[in-house]
Parts: C-alpha cells; sequence; structure tokens
C-alpha cells in the first residue's frame, strides 16, 4: 500500500485513477454471474473506452462487445476487437460507416426502431455476399429508444426486417435503464424481472409468427448485477458501468461503495479560513457536474473525510467545506491530496 | 447560405459548430473596446483551447494570453505563444514545469495567493538570470481564490512577494465571477465598477507601500463586454467566454442571443408519438449538463423552435419535447437536423 500511495503522490492533478484488482473484481463477477445462468455476456465500453478495461471485461476474447459511438467501434475494431454491436438507432447519416465495419469485420452489428432505418439499409446491400445484421430495440417502459413492447407495430416491424433480403433480424434489444430509479436489490429485480418477462414475451410472439433464431438481450448495471432466474432464458445480456460502478450504483444498490474502482485524485490548492473554505484543483472539466451536487457530500464523496462537502465546481476548481462546524486548516494542508469518488463514472 | 446549409448537412453530428463570422466580430469588439481605453486584452483560452480561434482573440500577434491549465499553457508554447499567464493558484505538483516554461518563454507567468506557494518559487530559482513573474491573486468578494482584499495579509503578501529574490511582482489579478450573478447591463456595470475599485485602491496601498510598477487586471465576459469608465485605469483585462458567448451570457446581458457563435447540431433519430418525444443524437457527452436543464427550454435552445424543449439527455441520446400541445413530427424528420444552442459553452 505505501508504495502505491507514493506513487499516487507523484502524479500532477486532478488525475483518474483507477483501482485494478476492483476492476478485475467487478468484471470477474460479471463474467462468472452469466457464465452460471449460460447466459452470454456483452459488456458495454462506454463507460472506459480503453483497451484495458475491454480486455478485462471481455475476458480477453477480444469478442462481443457494444458501443455507443461509431468512433469506439472503429477503435475497438482497429485493435483487433470483434462482433461489436453498435446499440444506437442507425444514424442516417451513418450509413455508410456502419457498411463499411459490417464488411470489414466478421461481426457488425446495428440498432433500429423503425422503418426508415430499415430503408437506409436496404439501399446499402452489403458487399462480399453480408447481411446486415440487425437488431431491433424494444422500449420495455424505459422511455428512450425503441418500440413500445406493447405497440402492434413492433412485431409488424421485426417481421418486416426479418422479411427483407440483405438484412438478418438478428436479436431483440431492450435496456432496463429504469433500474436507474430504484433503490436496494428487491426493486433492481422486480424492474429486471419485468423487462424479462417483457422481452421472453416478445420473442415467444416472433416464434408464434414464424420467426425463430433470434436473440435476445437486456442490460443495465443494477438489473445484471442482482440478475433474476428467468434472466436465464434470454441469450445476452449488456452492461458496462460495473467495471468501475460509482456512487450513484451504490445508492441504487447495485454494489457496495468499496466496489467503487474509480477516484479523482485532486490537491488542495487554497486555504481561505474567511469563508471556512478549501479550494481543489478538480472542477467540472475533471470530474462533470453529474448527480447535480445532490449527495449530502455535494458532488462526490471525499475518502476518508465524511465530515467534507465538494460544495460547487467551475471549470477548474472545487469548493470544499465542512458539512457543519469550522474547518480544520491543518489537517489539509496545500498541496495535499484529496480522493473523490465521483457520483457518476459514465 | 444554402452553400453553407448544404455542407452541414454532410456533417457527422453530434457536431459543434462554430460561426467564424460572429467570433470574428466577437474578437474584433473586443479588441477595439480595449483599445479605446488604452487597456491591454490578454484573451482566455479556456472556452475554445485552438489555435484559429487564439489567432482571432489575439488579433495575430501570439503574444498576450491567458490559460487556466498547464496542458493549454504547453500547447500554446509549442505552437509559437509567448506573454502567457497562467492563471490559477500555482499547484505544487507543477512548479518545475512551470519553471520550465519560464526558462523556455520570454515571458510566463504564475498565480500566487498564498505564502507557501512562494516558498516553493524560492526553492526552485530560475536559471539564466530570469526572475519568476508572479501576479498575486486578489479576491474581490468573488468568493473563489485570492486573498480577501480587505485582509491586511494581502498587503503584507504583496510585499513579501516584490521582496523575495528571484521573484517579481508582475501584477495583481482579480476575477469579477460574480458578474455572473448580475442580470443586464446596469447589474454588470455596478459589479464592474466595484472590482475596478477595489483592485485599483488596492494598487493604491501598493504604493504607498513603495512598490510600483505593479501592473492590474480584472477579467470576466461580462464585466468586459460592459466596461465602466474607470476600467481605463486598469493596466490589463482578461475575459475569455466572449468569443463565442452563449445562452447564459445572453441571459446575464452581456450579449444578445444574435451574437452567440457556438451550436452543437444534432440528428433526429427516433420518433415516439405514445410519448410525444423526439430522439436526438446528442447527449452529455457533446453538450454537457451544465445549466441544468433550468431554461424554459431544458437544456439549450433549439434554434428556429421556441416550442420546443430539451427535456433530459443520457450519454448519447437526447429527449425533446414540445413545451405545450403535441408534436407534429412531419416537421422533425429521422435523420433531419436541430441546432441546439448550448447554455455555456465552458
Amino acid at each position: 500500500m505505501m508504495a502505491t500511495v507514493e506513487f499516487v503522490e507523484d502524479l500532477c492533478t486532478p488525475a483518474l485513477i483507477v483501482d485494478l484488482d476492483k476492476v478485475r473484481r467487478n468484471a470477474e463477477g460479471m463474467l462468472e454471474r452469466f457464465h452460471k445462468l449460460g447466459v452470454q455476456l456483452r459488456p458495454h465500453m462506454k463507460t472506459h473506452k480503453t483497451l484495458e478495461c475491454a480486455d478485462i471485461m471481455t475476458g480477453g476474447s477480444r469478442r462481443c462487445i457494444v458501443v455507443s459511438t461509431l468512433a469506439e467501434a472503429s477503435f475497438y475494431a482497429d485493435n483487433g476487437y470483434d462482433d461489436i454491436l453498435y446499440a444506437y438507432p442507425l444514424p442516417f447519416d451513418k450509413v455508410e460507416r456502419c457498411a463499411e465495419l459490417s464488411e470489414r469485420l466478421s461481426l457488425f452489428h446495428v440498432l433500429v426502431d423503425n422503418r426508415l432505418a430499415l430503408q437506409e439499409l436496404k439501399k446499402r446491400p452489403l458487399k462480399q455476399g453480408k447481411v446486415w445484421k440487425v437488431w431491433m430495440k424494444l422500449d420495455c417502459d424505459n422511455g428512450r429508444a425503441g418500440v413500445p413492447h406493447y405497440d402492434p407495430d413492433a412485431l409488424q416491424l421485426a417481421q418486416e426486417i426479418s422479411d427483407t433480403s440483405g438484412v438478418e433480424l438478428t436479436g431483440i434489444y431492450a435496456h432496463c435503464g429504469n433500474t436507474y430509479a430504484c433503490q436496494g436489490e428487491e426493486q433492481i429485480k422486480a424492474v429486471a424481472q419485468e423487462t424479462t418477462m417483457i422481452t421472453l414475451q416478445f420473442m415467444e410472439k416472433l416464434k408464434a409468427s414464424g420467426i425463430h433464431g433470434t436473440k435476445s438481450s437486456i442490460g443495465s448495471t443494477p438489473s445484471c448485477s442482482h440478475p433474476v432466474p428467468d434472466m436465464a432464458m434470454l441469450s445476452e445480456v449488456h452492461p458496462g458501468n460495473y467495471i468501475f460502478y460509482d456512487v450513484q450504483q451504490s445508492l441504487i444498490g447495485s454494489c457496495r461503495l468499496e466496489d467503487v474502482a474509480v477516484r479523482v485524485l485532486a490537491r488542495v490548492i487554497g486555504h481561505y479560513p474567511h469563508r471556512n473554505q478549501l479550494l481543489v484543483d478538480c472542477g467540472w472539466a475533471a470530474l462533470s457536474h453529474d448527480g447535480g451536487g445532490r449527495l449530502p457530500t455535494g458532488y462526490a464523496i471525499i475518502e476518508g473525510h465524511p465530515e467534507l462537502k465538494l460544495l460547487s465546481m467551475t471549470q477548474e476548481h472545487g469548493r470544499v467545506e465542512p458539512i457543519s462546524g469550522k474547518l480544520d486548516f491543518k489537517q489539509f494542508p496545500l498541496g495535499s491530496l484529496l480522493t473523490l469518488m465521483p457520483y457518476h463514472a459514465v
């Protein structure tokens, strides 16, 4: 530990620091959880966007990942990754780049939730005898992208995708983002169960319509941290944030606070006794305004100092003050380090 | 105009777009304003961090700028810029890098608001017969960094800086960030006047103590957009955001909405009539959560559509709905563009 601390003190701040032991533990826990359930884990890369974490999350396979942007897709493709699902409602300005990735990789998947997107795919048939691998986004009461699960159009669109030549209905994709409103394992499991059942019922409807072999996937870090047994009937899951977790996830109940693997390291750069405040060199450019300061300790948890609050930030400065009483400035010399646990790690 | 629109439509979204005519007009207006007052403009780079805007803001001189990080300082130094003020309370982990920049450039300035920082400078005398160029930060009731102007220690610290060999008290630096709480030109001018008077009174105290030739600088885009006549007695000013302005600045009264030079270009990627919403491909990764959604139109103004609200964002998605009534989806076809005016352009 001392060696680590000596190294950390040499870092220029603000610095994002990652506890690799926790990262490995979080990643291995998720791999094991879904290996036991017999469900393919397709981890999401949007939180970290690094090769190092991607290697850990895929258990070294470099296969079967989800990305949220084409920049991420290209980055991973350029670095030997394959079987990449671009889980974003197909943007019409990016069809050509998606086609190139589909032709270049052995598996590149796109997401569709409307007919016009399907038309765009038809207009750009893939070369080399390839077909577009399409996942249809189903909105299981999450309220972001997707065809509402109760809408008769959902089945009809799935049918059209399935019937279109040059296009394959590879899977049904749902995000249970509504788990982010949960508090505690029980509530998380209720949403996970609901999303799983809606998705599986939709899969039954597909089969009844003669569409077979379609995969199903749901995701979100809360639901995949506390999977319900019925999730074993899904083909895949696609959580992402769990690699780091964050304060928000610990409040939701996805993890314990000690599972959070990221910190922002900051230095004390000012003592202002006249207003009972410290200034630290971490503003929203380093930490983000995520969470809106809603924690009792403001925009972050200051590790080892539950008595402190990160009250406000400007671009490169953070104001820290005690939750109550007088600040003991001697405890926090100019130049000393504070470690902040972020509310949200993306 | 049509040519421009055709080009814009070819951009992959989300894209930050900058209106160069407005940038030039904003930059020239500021240069002219302070040329007339006989005050040196030292523009801040933290908003744009580009060479293109820096060239425009310095009128091509590539001299006399302010930065908020050493990354910015090195970037500009590497690209032929000089006379760079690193306007950040000297972080003790960065003294060596500051020393190198001081030795390499003809003018590199640091900021100090405490005695320990001065000790750190003394421990690292500059080579080549150079002296540290130090600005002392004065807090003129802004409440971020700086020695409070009413504190007898302010004069004493200035004296110590001035008396330290190898160190020069180059200037007194104040930020009137409290102009950001203003509404309208009158309130802005009142704060500008107050900050100017406090700074000038402090300069008088310095002279009375036998310290001559020290510069003075105040800044903030609101105050420098509406300077008061007494600002002519300052040596310098250091605004930054004015190069772009933003919705926040227009609400403060620094500029008109039509002066705002930046937009985030987004595409419609989803129609969700069941919840009366559009989805656009601009989340907080592109726009930031700045402003906290406090505008009547949410997190941004959607240009040409005062009836729309950017209600919420996730990392890569934005939810748009009408402020009232039913959305006419035909007006916003899938794939069509919306231009968002950000609340804050950093």
